[in-house]
C-alpha cells in the first residue's frame, strides 16, 4: 500500500460532462463527443491529438446498444487514432476503475497527458430490460436466477439496517430531498426540480422500504477528465487539482456474502483506508464529497463506511444537516446518482468532474466556499466494488 | 513513450491455464479456479491470500453467461477478498490490456505482486448466437447492421491481401497446418490433432478465401500469470521471465477505415514499435512469438507488422518454413488461436503462457531449444485494438 504523505500521483487540469438525462437520438459515442468537446473547451491549450497519449474509459455494458470494443471506437470518433483507448469494467464502479488505472499509468510513467472517462447510453431499453442488464452485475447463480434485482439488493441492504441502528423510511427520504436540491442547482442534472419531504414519503414503493425518489433513475450520459503529470499540469491550467489518494478493493459478488451483522460496504471501507493512508489524511480532514447514492440507503452507509461518523449514527448526519450543503461536510452537490442522474458505467468519473468543479469554483449556484479537498466513493454492484479518490485544489 | 533498453518491467513467476475446448458444465468461474489452481501449483513459495495484492482480468463479454462484473466474481471463488480485481475489455484484446495495466500498477509501486488472466466460456451459446455476440467488438451502425461479422471482415482482408501481394489460399493453408501441428503437441489445446494440407484445402468454405480450418474455434478457457517487480521475482521462482517492452495502440473500429492500401492492421504495427522502442530490441532479436492467429489471414500479415519480414513478403515465411517450430523465427508453437483455441477475452494472457513455458523449459514435446526473446501479439476486432509484448528469460 502506497503511503505518499499527500504527494500528487496525477493533476486533474480539465473536465467536462455531455448534458445528463433521457437523450434520445443519440448514441453513446455522441455522448463522449458531447464530454470531449466540453473538456477541450475548458482547456484551450490542450491539442487533443498531439497532447493525449492514451484514453481510459469505464463503460458498464456493452448490450445497451450491441457496441463493445470501445477503445476504437472513440479513437476514431476523437481523432485520436493511434493511442491506446482502453475500457474498464467493474459494474458501477466501472468509471472508477478507469480512473485507478489512469493514475497508475501516469505514475509509471508510461503517459505523461491521459482522457480518463466514463459513459452509458440506457434510456434506448426499457426500463425492465435495462435493470435485467444491470443485474449481470450480480451473482447470476444465486442472485439474478432468483429474481434480485439491484432494487430489491438495496432494499434488503436496507431493511438490515433499520432493524439494526433504528434509521427511519424519513431518514432515507430527506437524502432524497437534498440531492434533489443540489440537483436543481446542477443545469447538467437528469432532474433539476427539488422535492419535498412529503412528496418523497407519498412516492410508490418500488421495493419495500425504498420508495420512487429513494431510487437513482436510467440515464444517458458520459464526463471526462484530461489527467497528465503532476508536474506538467500548469501548462494547461492555473488552476489544476491533485489526485492524492486512491484506494480499489472488492468484496463478494453474491449477496449472501455481505456484512449483515455491521451492515456496511467492506469493500468502501477497505478502499477508503488506502486512500486516506496513501493521502496521509484523515476523514475529518475532507471538506465535502460524492459518494455513491443510486438508492438513500448507500449514502448514508457511505457516510459511515468512509468514516465521516461512527457506525450507526448515519442517520444523525442527514437529521442535523451535517451533509447539507450549508453543513460540516457537504454531500452530493452535484445531485449525486439520484439527481445528476447515473449513467452506470460514467459515474465515477462524473463525481471527478464534480470534485473539479468545486475545487476550481466554478460549480455555479451550488458552489462551496473555502473547499480544498474533496473525496469521491463509487462503488459497484451490492458495494461489490469500490473506488475512492482523494483530490486537493492546486496551492 | 518509455525508453528503458531492456529494463524489466515485471517478471512473471509462474503461469497457469484450464483445459482449452468445449467445457461443459463449467462455468468461467470454474475455468478461472482451474487455470488458478495450475498457477499455484507451479509457484509454491506464493501464499495468494496474503500476497497476491490485486487481480487484472480479461473478458470479452458479459453476455455469455449474463454474468459481468467478474472482479468481485473472482475475488470471492479465489479466496482474495478484499483485494482489488478488475476486468478490461478490448474485444480479443481484452487479455491484452489486462497484462498491460497490471505492468503499469506494479510499475507505479500501487502493488507488488498480482494476478493477471484471462477468462471466456463460450460453448453454451450457439455457434450463430457467439459470433453475433462476438460482432459487439466490430461497429454496430456501419458494419454489424450490414450483416458483416468476423470471417467476413477478415475474408475482405484476406482478399485484399491476395489482390495486392499474391498470396494464395494454400499459403493460408499452409498455416494453418502448421499450427494444428503444434498444436498436436499441447497437452491443453483444444484440437490436438494434426491437419494435412489437403484437408484444409478442401475443407469447406465459412466466408471465402476462409475455410473452415482457416478460422480458429469457439472455445472455453481461462489462462492466468502470477507478475511480480521485478526484484522480488526470484523469492518464488529460480527461472523468472522478464517483460521488458510492451506496447498497446488501436485504429479505428470502422472495417472502411482500414489500411487496405497497404493491407496491414495499424494498431499492431504502432504497438509493436512502441514495445521495440521500450526493450531496445530489433525484430532480428525475437527468438520466437505467439500471434493472433483468429484467422490465418490475420497470421500472415502480423509477420510483416511486427517487422519479422517486409510488407508483401509474409507468405514467403510460411512458404520457406521459417515460421515452423525448426525455422528461424518459429510462431504459435501453442497451437495459436487455430488449434489452442480462442477464448476470446483469455487469449492475450493464453499467448504469455506459451512464452513463459518455452522460455522456462517448460513446453514439453514442442520446447524450443536455446530461446532467449519471445513476443506476444494481441489484436481485438479486426485489428483496432493491439497489444504487444516482449519477453526475456532470466540470467
Amino acid at each position: 500500500m502506497l503511503d505518499l504523505a499527500g504527494k500528487p500521483l496525477a493533476a486533474i487540469v480539465s473536465a467536462g460532462s455531455s448534458r445528463f438525462g433521457r437523450r434520445e437520438g443519440l448514441y453513446w459515442r455522441e455522448l463522449f463527443l458531447e464530454a470531449f468537446k466540453d473538456v477541450l473547451d475548458r482547456c484551450p491549450n490542450l491539442n487533443p491529438k498531439k497532447d493525449v497519449k492514451a484514453v481510459f474509459l469505464g463503460m458498464m455494458s456493452e448490450g445497451f446498444e450491441k457496441q463493445g470494443h470501445p477503445g476504437p471506437t472513440i479513437a476514431s470518433w476523437a481523432g485520436l487514432m493511434p493511442k491506446a483507448c482502453i475500457r474498464t469494467e467493474s459494474a458501477c464502479a466501472s468509471a472508477g476503475a478507469a480512473v485507478r488505472f489512469a493514475v497508475a499509468a501516469i505514475a509509471a510513467g508510461f503517459y505523461d497527458i491521459v482522457l480518463v472517462g466514463g459513459v452509458e447510453k440506457m434510456t434506448n431499453l426499457s426500463t425492465a430490460e435495462a435493470t435485467e442488464l444491470i443485474s449481470t452485475a450480480s451473482d447470476f447463480h444465486f442472485d439474478q436466477w432468483n429474481g434480485l434485482t439491484f432494487p430489491g439488493l438495496f432494499a434488503l441492504t436496507a431493511t438490515a439496517y433499520m432493524h439494526k441502528y433504528g434509521a427511519t423510511e424519513e431518514d432515507l427520504a430527506r437524502i432524497a430531498v437534498k440531492n434533489r436540491g443540489n440537483g436543481a442547482l446542477n443545469p447538467k442534472a437528469h432532474f433539476q426540480k427539488p422535492i419535498t419531504l412529503e412528496e418523497a414519503l407519498n412516492a410508490r414503493f418500488i421495493a419495500w422500504p425504498l420508495k420512487l425518489y429513494d431510487c437513482c433513475p436510467i440515464t444517458d450520459g458520459a464526463s471526462l477528465l484530461v489527467l497528465t503529470k503532476p508536474r506538467i499540469a500548469r501548462k494547461f491550467t492555473d488552476t489544476p487539482v491533485y489526485i492524492i489518494g486512491q484506494g480499489y478493493a472488492c468484496e463478494s459478488i453474491l449477496a449472501s456474502e455481505k456484512d449483515y451483522d455491521a451492515v456496511r460496504f467492506v469493500a468502501n471501507v477497505e478502499a477508503s483506508k488506502e486512500a486516506y493512508k496513501m493521502a496521509g489524511l484523515k476523514p475529518r480532514n475532507i471538506d465535502f464529497a460524492e459518494v455513491h447514492d443510486c438508492f438513500t440507503i448507500a449514502e448514508l452507509i457511505a457516510y459511515e463506511d468512509l468514516g465521516f461518523c461512527e457506525k450507526g449514527e448515519g442517520a444523525k448526519m442527514i437529521r442535523e444537516g451535517t451533509v447539507e450543503r450549508e453543513g460540516k461536510i457537504p454531500i452530493n452537490t452535484s445531485g449525486g446518482l439520484i439527481s445528476r442522474g447515473h449513467p452506470v458505467g460514467a459515474t465515477g468519473v462524473c463525481q471527478l468532474h464534480e470534485v473539479y468543479l468545486q475545487l476550481t469554483g466554478q460549480a455555479g449556484n451550488r458552489q462551496l466556499k473555502g473547499v480544498k479537498v474533496g473525496l469521491t466513493s463509487n462503488i459497484g454492484g451490492i458495494g461489490a466494488s469500490a473506488v475512492v479518490t482523494i483530490c486537493r485544489r492546486g496551492g
